[in-house]
């Protein structure tokens, strides 16, 4: 039995600080659920001060959405310094696989940035493991919700082993693996796909769990996963008459924000392999 | 009578991935309510990869607001690609008229790239048809809402026949035309004018029309505009106490998500002329 | 007795058009709550156009949250041709202190362009004012709750007389100051600080107000600062079961478009010295 109950009330008392070189589709969510959760954001992608603002974080999420040639260096040097700080740096590679110009940022940010994690959905996993594409847009696609599990559960290992991070592929069942310990979440609810930015809030939320816990990444990263997954749940459980989609992302930080350490515990479904 | 409902499905049953270039304003809101209503979105603006993503996609938004120097070859590129592919593309001109640097894009883009739908406010349309001037912000004004629709059918039809674009102008009464057959639509309310970006979700949304229905473009575009007025009707009807203009704006989302075919039949206020 | 009644209702009136040089994780936020005011708002910070957009509005705010070098020039031209045409500016220096480059933005932007208010949290008032830094993130952090209130009025007070603005330091208690006038505002509720864009929000608010209201600055901002702190009061009294800091973000912008200049006037717990 992990115990989410002491991960998620650590994040609340430390507070991490987590800088997030993002996309700007989804920046304000995950702004949001980092607030939510007890920890705070910090949004910055200029080359000028991204080395600066990780060092006065406690964390780094690097979100490849509306990648810009840019915001490259930033995401290089920010990394490079959260690497000699000692911080967990988490990799959101969306759309790894849609564009060589994806494919190959994330190719070299896995080669210059040590990860802690890598949060990514079946496609781009594939892409980082393997180097195949087949990315249909950047929202978790059918393809994804039928992967077969244990194909999935060899990708998210095989990069976990080849990146020395810990894996968390989501989908319809979210893996989680550092290369031995693999974590099967079946939390979450299908309308959550309907709903844009949830692997990005997702690897927010799992930023700042790591941040909090550096001791015990691989237990953070399934806290955060199975975090997610139930605020998703609980939020559709408390959808009024007429609620859809967007209704579903506001209950979802909304159920981040109330989320006890004791529920998270009751709710949790997972299997440790 | 127009089919409405099989517009709607064929969006849900081919589930298009359309491919926006967008503002940063409303680009979470133009991504939700392409999953809303069934198609999948996918936001890329860097010049390296544009053409690329375009050419993955079904269909491609240009949508002008917050109009940068650098995203501007982006959307030629990409409007080149699509028109190469056949995939619909969709001008939202967003501020034409209000500086030079708008305007003169609008036009570069109407010379380089082939449209599909163009869907702008009244003063928009205005200067795209006749190089005139004078909006007054982004979201439509108290002059679009009083503009009388005579005039705006005239405006709207110049505008398809130069462009050879179906052109959809939104107001208090929304102007549909191919530059022969029109079609006015009295759905919408107006609480949705104090809600930013309903003019970038309607052109996302007729993308997505569009690209699942490529076939009958000006049956697509009334369908999508017809929806998204009915939409804002359910969403202001459902409103409970102390709701406003935020409220509104998710329940407008909630409201696409759950729109059938056939309630989209029954309450659609359109006159085919 | 300052008429907040009258200021709130100016903003009706008169709908200015508010230009927003600003961030992308907040800019929607800030779009909504200047629609649901009554004001209109036009984002914009491509330098090509910066100028030329600032002269169509009728206000300002220059916001530093995800600064980038390519809008300081944006930022500066905008601000110039405000100052120039005699429309309010407002300066939300988000991060200053945080960054060299926050910081010395902030620092060029107070020498280049006359600003009417200055809405910042305690730490990043005390970088204007002194120079000192100690930003933890960016939404309002622990320190600036529990900041002795006179050490504030006197940082506030110093930065007003250097820089000629009218300063709102925001924070548990507001503190806003023309330098000699003193308004300590204690409406708001801490769940808004799990919000992010709270402070970009009223940036936006009180450039409404001012704009609409530019003979009386001062009392303009004290009305913008305790509509929105009575705002998320309303708002937070609104929560459902459940809702958490996702609705009382909705909330709050649903409360800015019902508040009336009664319910304002009724509400607000102020004190002027």
């Amino acid at each position: 039995m992990m115990d989410f109950d002491a991960i998620l009330n650590r994040v609340r008392e430390r507070s991490p600080l987590v800088h997030c070189i993002t996309n700007y589709v989804t920046a304000n969510d995950c702004a949001n659920i980092l607030l939510a959760c007890g920890a705070s954001p910090i949004m910055a992608d200029e080359p000028e001060e991204a080395e600066e603002i990780t060092a006065l974080s406690d964390g780094l999420v690097l979100n490849m959405g509306t990648l810009h040639r840019h915001t490259v260096p930033s995401m290089l040097a920010a990394g490079r310094r959260a690497n000699a700080l000692g911080h967990p740096v988490t990799l959101d590679p969306v759309g790894a696989g849609a564009s060589r110009f994806r494919t190959e940022t994330a190719a070299r940010l896995l080669e210059e940035v040590r990860f802690s994690v890598i949060r990514a959905n079946v496609s781009e996993c594939r892409t980082l493991a393997r180097g195949s594409a087949g990315t249909k847009g950047v929202d978790a696609g059918e393809a994804d919700h039928t992967a077969g599990s244990e194909e999935v559960v060899a990708l998210a290992r095989e990069l976990a082993k080849r990146t020395g991070a810990v894996a968390a592929v989501t989908g319809e069942t979210d893996v989680v693996t550092d290369g031995e310990r693999v974590c099967l979440i079946r939390n979450g609810h299908p309308l959550m796909s309907r709903v844009t930015g949830t692997g990005c809030m997702l690897s927010a939320l799992t930023a700042a769990c790591a941040a909090a816990n550096r001791e015990r990444i691989f237990e953070a990263v399934c806290a955060a996963v199975t975090a997610m997954g139930l605020c998703g749940e609980l939020a559709h459980a408390r959808l009024g008459p007429g609620g859809g989609s967007a209704s579903l992302r506001a209950g979802l930080i909304d159920a981040v924000y109330h989320l006890s350490g004791q529920s998270l515990k009751e709710g949790a479904k997972y299997e440790l392999r």
